[in-house]
């Protein structure tokens, strides 16, 4: 007969496109996977009752709740799960750390430097207790960025000397695309620079294992001026108004250097036509380099120069074989993972280093990190200076 | 309040890869899409107790049961999952569909003609009392693919000229690689030509809509002896012996006739090294042609000669936008999906036919004319003639 | 003071596509190889004798002819170019050679085996007076290739057990498309199958070193009647008529056997719309596969199995290295060639065999074994059998 | 009979690999295209009189000479083509213009500003006098780029809002691969930066039809000290040292404004391992996108996003149809060209220039603004500072 696991009580905050993903990991994780805890979906929450209470059915929640503060407040919830926008990482996340709760918190962790250092001091003192935090960086659970990372970690590239990202989307490339919260700077913080930006700044430091050290940025408003969606509360109380105001980049593009001497180039946008969630990498080394891109997500093209000359060239390795990291929870070699997959590796190695009583990566000392990266593209395009980043 | 839906209770014979992956389908499916009836999950069914019984616990499933027919005698349930190897096939699933029970077979259908007629003749009858079949040729719920049968369907390849299928995977092409059940006739009815052949002929047929008339062609097995796999009962009884022999097809290829007048080369392989499941399928019509590689399955390569020659071109058509078939129910565009998803949409497709009272498709009538097609090939390839499929 | 090479006087019979890409090889292989002998253009030879002096001026040859048996008769002519269509090869040739020049000869060698039995023969008594032959398997001299032959030469794909090769084009996919010689059997002899099935029947063989010994093979028209071309003087002379058969293959598919072992599946067309000029080739054996398109024709494609799993792929390797053949005579890496590179090659390797007095590749008993691969494959279209090629 | 045509003296000065592939342009122009004046090479012009005699034989030129000045002086050439290193290029281009002789004039114009700005004055007195003049950003004549000019200008791309540009070579990824002139700054004036950054300024503002307005830039060098090369002359002399500095960047990057609205990234290294001459040029509007790679040169991937969004994607337009820019001057749809050929097409524009009395493009103007983009980009990187273009 089978032992019983002990189990991990869950709160979620949030039931949107974040919710439902988050939902189906904390259903499957322990599925695919040997965990040390078994999650139980004990509560998801939001502010309309009715609605709520149907994700909760749809999503598999045991119950379902209208005020975050009641979650917090549950014995039977271990761990939140912050699924909201940005504006309230801050508050909800602090509070349920407070209260003695593991925090998962969707990314950026925050809409400010000075949000984020909050919470990574509320973190600080929690880990003393041993709650522990994670930020959703989910990109770094793909097996292929793993892999890249394993790559890299083992010399096969050498002295890194560029980077190469780009996080492209288009779904604002028709300027007649209604506005949304997301355009709005008050509860988004930033507009394309956050949104994707701060994913892969996240990656290319997790591959390389280095930091971005100075970035020169440049942020874009391409589109001043949207129709007023017909569901946006805030802005449809403008009376009579069919248009309002983009408030937030629509592309940020930068120059980094990172500490170990590589440079950089990145941009993020959501008017790149015709490239959907296409996250794109590369990076040269001395002896090799590496390229990705989220599109064909299975995938890690890698050149190792060390070959001879007439036999190198890119390599476009499937990474599906049972060795390559989480890859063995799943299906034989050939047969690809999909978007949501990154979010059940989340769940599961959060639930692993609950169980070993290790810090989850990356944590809100990580996210801070990424912040202030963001904070000085942003600083760095208001003022047309070169910014360093605070270690 | 959300009305309380109707369930479908499931009993699932087989608890191994396939088991698995349609386990997860049964928990996800009405997770993501609205259907008429809730799958409930009440059985899993295999010979070993202690092994079904831990099965049960990891995929979902309410009890586990050593005897298939204890399973059929079940009134809770509604439906006969079907995930054994092929030699089984028949018996379960007749003995499913005469107890009143919906029955869904994973393919091929059967491991011969004879077996798969019977079926047939079974599915006949009860489908008269509304019990309904369904066949496992999940790669037809891949989206793309059903945009692929779609551009067909709309005329925008014109008429068809050459259908170009290969189902390449390499796990054989060490000589050293091990025996198993899936190398021996009596198991396994034949080898790549039914375990993998047979979803390219499935797919050429679906996404063509039209039927394979005759085939020319020529089994072949490389390597004619290997290693006795050491949990391998059948084989390893032989006393002392280190090696035994393959006794089906290392690779099946064969010509092929439309009835609407295309021409088909197909091939099926699991030599093909550095291919891991590769399905790559090529249409080329009058108006237009397509590709599609499995090994990139969220995109589909559509080619319309229609456009100026100057600005023709394959275009690579990423499949996640909300309109294209099943793809609502998960993410936003460019976040795609991956191997088990053409499982969950298989449920979603066999429910929501079970509760209009519609015949899936593919039923058994569809599993048998495959059947058919694998039996000519291996006729035609011991009489070195062209078969004629009958209808 | 640099020594005056010898030179080497060449006629060349026919002015068309093939005479205008011949007519840049013999201008430009001095140009940047090393070569025994100075090609010195003597004499372009046409029917027209307008045309074919416009084309002597244009191509740069010296002096003009409209009579072959003239160009043959010359003592400055040491080899003759035969670039005309398929139905006067024979007769051509055997002249050239009984007349001691040497003679290179686009392909296919000839319309039949007969004609092709006949001009080998009289190669073979020329040979014993040093007289040459080649025949124009140009695609042999793409540097891709050159490697292809070389890895498998080298053993590094270990056992071959698949070849898989198609030619693609498109241009008659357009039922409209006009009639032309090329759709004349008593002038081309075959359509799609001679035309550039010879090309991938000679690729194959040769990058395999290995030869096809029996084919079951299907030639199929699609559209048997077309628009009566206006300049096609044969046709057009049908009185009234509008409309003219199409009387060879528009395309022809065939399995094969290799006397080594591999099976080989082969397709030619000239209706796979969207596919230009699609030489597709992939060879897979039980240590590594190669994969190749001439749409992207600087590009060869590796994947070494002996490589650990975890980083085994397929490379994109890109020929242009100085130590690949024939590069080290153009420009630095990543500067790719064209299409009529192949041709100057062609010249260097002919020109480069007469000056070592020693056999090019392939000559015309390699000519007259792709003619008999490609009767076996017509017969095999009439009977509905296997055919063996003879040795 | 044909006219005979009016011929255009040219002489060349310089030989190495640029040399060489002008000289095969001049020699295969009129044999492909239809030129109003028929290019006669009558002399080239090199330091060394044995070596240079060589190449004149080897080219194709009827004579040879060591001194400039001669070649500029004689009554026979009607154009000088400047084939030196960017030290030169100003001395010999204007006393070539004083001459009256037309210049074509290899990239970048100059090593400076300053020099540049003399340049084209020159040019601007000599075109007074009908004295035309080019620079060779011979990438311009690739037929995929002139398709993206053309998309653009069509407005199939609508208002342009991204450029994205890198030129990516490896072959200073080694350490230790030795110094060359081209390394040494007094020499060639800068590294990546005006070598090949040059090229993908002149190719985005060409396809753009727009002209880059400011720039934040980042110059780097990774590898500071070399091994000094044998056969480096002025390195070499220096007594007893067996490495010696790297005085020109490795990798330039910068971010850019256009005048029309764009931001643009660029990037040019030598570092960029596995990469041979990836020209990779990528521009988003608001109705498509563009995606180039000169590693596959004869293709070009358009998105046409006012395709519906399920059929929209990238296609890959083989770039060799008839009715694309110079490809009926060449081969068949599917038959690539090389590098080359825009050497070839640089002369045919050059040539129908003269012939028609109209200005080539571009012009030394047009090379001076590029030069003055190079100077902001260097300016930028020592200040720190955005740098504006002056118009």
């Amino acid at each position: 007969m089978t032992e019983q696991k002990a189990t991990l009580g869950v709160g979620m905050i949030g039931y949107a496109f974040m919710g439902a993903v988050h939902s189906h990991a904390w259903r499957s994780a322990h599925r695919f996977f040997d965990l040390p805890l078994t999650p139980r979906m004990q509560v998801v929450c939001g502010r309309d009752a009715t609605r709520v209470a149907e994700a909760a059915t749809r999503f598999g929640w045991e119950e379902s709740a209208t005020d975050w503060r009641d979650v917090i407040a549950r014995d039977d919830v271990d761990l939140v799960d912050v699924c909201t926008p940005g504006d309230t990482h801050a508050e909800i996340a602090i509070a349920a750390l407070e209260a003695g709760k593991h925090v998962l918190c969707e990314k950026p962790l925050a809409n400010s430097v000075a949000e984020a250092e909050r919470m990574a001091a509320a973190a600080a003192v929690a880990a003393e207790r041993g709650v522990r935090t994670m930020v959703g960086f989910t990109y770094r659970r793909v097996p292929a960025i793993a892999l890249a990372k394993k790559l890299v970690a083992d010399g096969r590239l050498g002295e890194l000397h560029h980077v190469r990202a780009q996080y492209l989307q288009d779904w604002l490339a028709d300027p007649e695309a209604p506005l949304s919260w997301r355009l709005d700077k008050s509860k988004a913080g930033s507009g394309a620079l956050g949104d994707i930006g701060a994913h892969v700044i996240d990656l290319t430091q997790h591959i390389t294992g280095d930091r971005i050290q100075e970035v020169s940025g440049m942020l874009e408003t391409f589109v001043k001026e949207r129709p007023v969606a017909e569901d946006s509360s805030g802005l449809s109380a403008t009376a009579g108004a069919g248009r309002g105001p983009v408030t937030v980049d629509d592309t940020a593009l930068f120059l980094a250097r990172f500490a170990g001497g590589a440079v950089g180039s990145f941009e993020a946008t959501r008017f790149a036509t015709g490239r959907k969630n296409a996250i794109r990498i590369e990076i040269n080394g001395s002896k090799g380099s590496l390229a990705f891109d989220f599109e064909d997500m299975n995938v890690l093209h890698f050149h190792d120069a060390t070959l001879p000359d007439t036999e190198a060239g890119f390599r476009r390795i499937v990474v599906t074989e049972p060795e390559h990291q989480w890859v063995s929870g799943w299906w034989p070699p050939g047969h690809g993972l999909g978007y949501e997959h990154g979010f059940t590796h989340q769940v599961v190695d959060l639930v692993r280093a609950l169980g070993d009583d290790t810090d989850p990566a990356p944590n809100f000392a990580d996210g801070l990190q990424v912040q202030r990266v963001l904070a000085a593209v942003e600083t760095s395009s208001d003022t047309r200076t070169w910014q360093e980043i605070p270690v």
